[in-house]
């Protein structure tokens, strides 16, 4: 096992009727600003139960956060922030809004010119934020409980991630009723999401972290089956809760304690959403099977150990098989034909702003820019 | 799944060489209380390690805490915090040191004339407590990363158990090699005390959470595989990390979360060790296997889960078994008479205590004192 530090001071209210303790958790005589997405949350009753629940605070509402957040939205409500000396953010929604609130608060305490160099340095140069906390709507991305944040820049179509201690949530409110309304495509995504964030912390080499290695299986196995229920019924109540938990529980930096990890499917996925706009999960059903099968031989041992715990079969092949054929059950599609994508024209974009930025990945910090464009290639 | 709440801030600095962080993690310009138990610290070369960590602060020594940590020791190390204006205090080894490092630092916020209120009250009356932070030096209890603590008085032979969200170590160092010179015994205890706090939040009835169950399973399965290699290799490093890490994640409150939870094994060895003295770990041993063939009926369904996920064999009566073999295997008696105890006595003396405090057990609120004997004469 390597040596680790694990800090997660999030506190998580877990259940049916849990977005009535908002009122307690948000400081008292302090603005909030309400941060929230397209307005869904304005037909299936979330808006309602969070506006009852800070009757006592003075809000401000910003709404129109996107799927992969920009830059330039984040700015205007930095704005609101700074002319309503706002002094704490909720952010009511899915992994984006998380994300979003992060990066404003970030940036309203931000002293430099521009809060895109937040970005540029990944969230070193963040020395403080505005305290934040969150309603989830949409488990998949884990942004509930730790300090990522992935914002993309509308002018030149890049998308960046930034990692600080100071914008973890200072609570999340996590309801599995508030997913009850959820779009089947988006649940899907959520799922696989959520499995990938596991694999990537998992899915390297051995390195003698037992435990960490039953819990990321732990979560895999339990995405495996509440998955599908959740899709086939969308009412049930007890798959949401293990869906929405194993969502949280998958990246909230526990099960990546003192392991090895590879975030290549991410990195080049992100690649793709900023060239086609592809939802971030549809990139990584497509990248996974191909970073799989290009470090077949390095990630053997454990595709085997995860073929063996999660699949029941025996090989490294098999494993991956079974997971692409997992996506597939989910209406998941893994190649860049199904969205009529010239893999050897993305394999060539992403290839060349890799070349430009020296962006090495995996896990041996040696999956260079050919290779990148090599999986893109096989994922035709 | 039930509703929960879940926080746990603690930093944990796990791996070889991490108390020297220490002296960038307790506050500056600050008296801290240095507190330990037997001394073996001197022997081993933490006690240095923390000395040189922290050579920029002025430490004051208070060595002595006991096994089962005495109210009135707690008293006496409360005195030198209040002659020392100590603002910070660090507990340097086991849950017994971190025991008393809790009350003592809830003690020394506490306005009240008689402090055992606060274990009278088990933590309710916490409003406020020093901050303290921990290296860890046996893996066993957990107390590294929660907000409990267990106090005996000598006076009365009472042995009281607090929880809250005040005491909370801000850090603690698990350094592995910290704990290679630890005696056999206390590794053996560490093991079989970390394996039976996971029994007391899943093996109750099935509550619809797959992923705590799991979850509950990967560490019961790491501490079969790591307990038996760790005390036959003191100094392996990769066995005693795993051990260390399942030790503290075993009762970080992070597997309990949404789950019915019993902790009848626990209150009824307390009452042993408080009568007899025997180690906390031993009297689990020998009480587990009475509540579970007592309870036969109501936990079966788990109890067969657990069998055949941890032990591969399909009876709840197979599982039972295999866990008193597994005891044994550590070198671990399970009978009150390996200790020349009366079983018919100790049944009386705990049946007469529980029925003068009105003390009910168990998951569903309903193991009487009567009950509660009779498990004890079948422990002979």
């Amino acid at each position: 096992m390597q040596n680790f530090t694990f800090k997660n001071p999030t506190e998580i209210l877990f259940g049916r009727g849990m977005i009535a303790e908002l009122g307690r958790r948000v400081p008292a005589h302090t603005a909030v600003l309400l941060l929230y997405g397209g307005g869904s949350i304005k037909r299936n009753g979330v808006y309602d139960q969070v506006k009852a629940a800070l009757n006592k605070h003075r809000v401000i509402e910003f709404g129109g956060i996107e799927a992969n957040p920009l830059y330039e939205t984040c700015l205007k409500a930095l704005e609101q922030v700074r002319a309503n000396q706002v002094g704490f953010i909720l952010a009511v929604g899915g992994g984006s809004v998380l994300d979003a609130a992060k990066f404003i608060a970030a940036a309203a305490r931000f002293e430099g010119a521009e809060p895109w160099d937040l970005l540029r340095t990944h969230g070193a140069g963040i020395k403080a934020a505005l305290p934040l906390g969150a309603v989830l709507t949409l488990p998949a991305t884990g942004s509930e409980s730790n300090g990522n944040a992935v914002i993309s820049r509308q002018a030149t179509r890049e998308k960046l991630a930034l990692t600080s201690g100071a914008v973890f949530p200072a609570f999340s409110v996590l309801d599995p009723e508030t997913t009850f309304s959820l779009p089947q495509k988006q649940v899907r995504n959520g799922v696989v999401d959520a499995y990938v964030h596991v694999i990537e912390q998992y899915l390297t080499y051995p390195a003698a972290a037992p435990l960490q290695d039953r819990f990321a299986e732990a979560i895999l196995q339990t995405l495996v089956e509440a998955g599908p229920v959740t899709l086939a019924e969308p009412q049930n109540y007890d798959a949401r809760a293990a869906f929405m938990w194993g969502a949280t529980l998958a990246l909230n930096t526990l099960i990546g304690c003192g392991v090895p990890q590879d975030w290549s499917t991410h990195m080049i996925g992100h690649e793709l959403t900023a060239f086609y706009g592809l939802d971030h999960a549809e990139t990584l059903a497509i990248v996974l099977p191909g970073v799989w099968k290009h470090e077949l031989e390095r990630k053997k041992a454990k595709l085997e150990q995860y073929g063996q715990r999660v699949w029941k079969v025996r090989t490294a092949t098999g494993a991956i098989a079974r997971t692409e054929k997992f996506f597939h059950s989910l209406g998941m599609p893994t190649r860049l034909r199904d969205y009529k994508i010239s893999a050897a024209e993305a394999a060539e974009k992403v290839r060349a702003r890799f070349a430009e930025r020296n962006t090495v990945l995996g896990e041996h910090g040696d999956l260079r820019p050919d290779a990148v464009a090599a999986i893109l290639r096989s994922r035709a």
